[in-house]
């Protein structure tokens, strides 16, 4: 399975990006060279998706010290974590942002006593290593989710968790990705996921590229689709699970969520182990970012309102635990009693 | 209440539209002259909602005749029939359309013996009337749905169900309107209402026009709102509900009522007499309009998608009578049992 596209790639020097913004009417690849194009990329959403967040943090971490002089390492570890907190202020729902980071710092600390070239270079590596183990892992989650796929299926997905998302083949995505490569009689509903239209612009783009039959959907159309039997699953991905499994995905999710229960239809949340954020006890902790009104009130810069209207555009919601058939991760499937069988998956 | 602005209104010899597809950037007015123009008007949501509908079509159907030179009243009713037919076509959902017209089709009956100048006359006189008394409907069912509003409220409202989609004051929106004026603090949380976005081009111009405070959301994020405490009531339109309460109303509806029963919220249909279709036994048997895919595709003519996506494109959705709190009418609130209680309204 190949793909003709990579989201997010290391040349050399410096970071490449397919910038997302400009799909699905331009296939357009931008150079990376400080932390703040990062922050910036990730701001804007020109790189997007939590796990696609955490490898782009990964790299711009270490775009951020390469050119440091500290004369120790204490001064470094001062420079490192200022640029640790800013990378995380880029977007604060997604946990793997904040998962990648910890994890290049964990590394650091535990080479401290090496030359600090010496020590950036392991950065760079760890960076690559994130970015290579999230392309097993997410393979490893499309195969095990593809089990739970019936031979003819009806698959409604949100938003975009493709390879765009991910270092390759997707979370949710990568599911519906192997079924079909299994030759399994798949058909997509994807949503279209207001108001920045991930899923008619890049999730589209992603089907079209690996043939996959599908048709485009307003949201809310879902749960009329769904009330006239033409849903047989609905599986999507996440920003940030807590420790009980309620879950933090694009907003939409919890309706989607709610309808598939109401309906009978197994709702299933796609995600690696670095999606879970154990130190999150239940999900009415977690921050939900709140995204500029113009996203909603304007379209491609254009206004769709009359002036001055007050839009409120929460960019995730909460979906909690109970409307969950399953989550699908590296390790197999999770099935209730959540809490328990989550907390096992670390062990 | 004054509105400064009609969607529909006759003067002397023709019809004259408020353009809807133009708001709310333009507020245009177009002079209709054929029948012809009126169902196009209507196929086009140039003039939309179901009661404006059902008035465009009498002063339509009027328009179709009045230069007819029939004979006799037999070849006059030939014609009258098959201009009854070609206006249904412009919209199967809304049953107003056929409710209006079918009423001038008695009258027109009732008179078959006068001479068909006089016949022509009074269709227009119907159609006047009919577009009268929807004025007076809708300020009732306002004055009636107000008393079901706190004195501190936030509404969630789908569409556009205002003035603009009716003789004067709305649906919904009349609800809405004479809560705000009874000076209760209402905050409304206007859906965008994809794809056409009749909530953020219609409903929030009507809202400032009325200078009533709210908030335009993305669809998808009603579920959150409810599930966060955000919303008190919701109210919607409807464009038929059948003899068992069954409603179909625009995309989406079937979800927040959904939502709104699964987070305990009353949610209320408030529509004229001329919505009940008691010929339609239950929501089963309603025809669904289905759009073209170009207006999931495209905003405003440019593409969102790849090239030749997909897109499957319900107009409307069925809500069960189990979600719905009641129904409120210019003849007060209808609670359940539906089909009793309904059948009661027209006794």
């Amino acid at each position: 399975m190949e793909q003709s596209y990579e989201s997010i790639s290391w040349q050399e020097d410096h970071l490449v990006i397919l910038d997302q913004t400009q799909l699905p009417l331009r296939e357009i690849y931008s150079d990376i060279h400080t932390i703040g194009q990062v922050w910036d990329a990730i701001k804007k959403l020109k790189v997007r998706g939590a796990p696609a967040i955490g490898i782009a943090g990964a790299y711009g971490l270490y775009l951020g010290v390469r050119e440091l002089e500290s004369k120790n390492f204490t001064s470094f570890n001062v420079e490192l974590n200022r640029w640790i907190e800013y990378l995380k202020t880029s977007r604060p729902t997604a946990v793997n942002l904040s998962w990648a980071l910890e994890r290049i710092n964990q590394t650091v600390y535990a080479n401290k006593d090496k030359p600090l070239d010496e020590v950036k270079k392991i950065m760079l590596q760890t960076a690559k290593t994130i970015h290579d183990e999230d392309k097993r892992v997410c393979k490893q989650i499309g195969e095990n989710g593809a089990e739970l796929v019936e031979k003819e299926a009806n698959i409604l997905t949100h938003c975009n968790t493709g390879a765009l998302a991910t270092g390759a083949y997707g979370t949710a995505f990568s599911v519906i990705l192997h079924a079909h490569q299994q030759e399994k009689d798949i058909h997509v509903w994807a949503d279209e996921t207001r108001p920045l239209l991930q899923g008619a612009r890049l999730t589209s783009w992603e089907l079209k590229k690996a043939e996959i039959p599908f048709h485009l959907i307003t949201d809310s159309s879902a749960g009329a689709l769904m009330n006239t039997g033409k849903v047989d699953m609905v599986i999507v991905g996440a920003d940030r699970v807590a420790a009980n499994g309620d879950t933090a995905n694009k907003i939409g999710t919890y309706s989607l969520a709610v309808l598939a229960k109401e309906n009978d239809i197994p709702f299933y949340v796609a995600l690696p182990l670095s999606t879970f954020d154990l130190e999150t006890e239940t999900g009415e902790e977690i921050e939900i970012e709140e995204r500029e009104p113009e996203e909603v009130t304007h379209i491609a810069k254009s206004p769709i309102t009359p002036k001055k209207t007050d839009a409120y555009n929460p960019a995730f919601d909460v979906t909690p635990n109970k409307y969950i058939t399953g989550f699908i991760t590296e390790k197999g499937i999770v099935e209730p009693d959540f809490k328990e069988n989550i907390a096992a998956l670390f062990k």
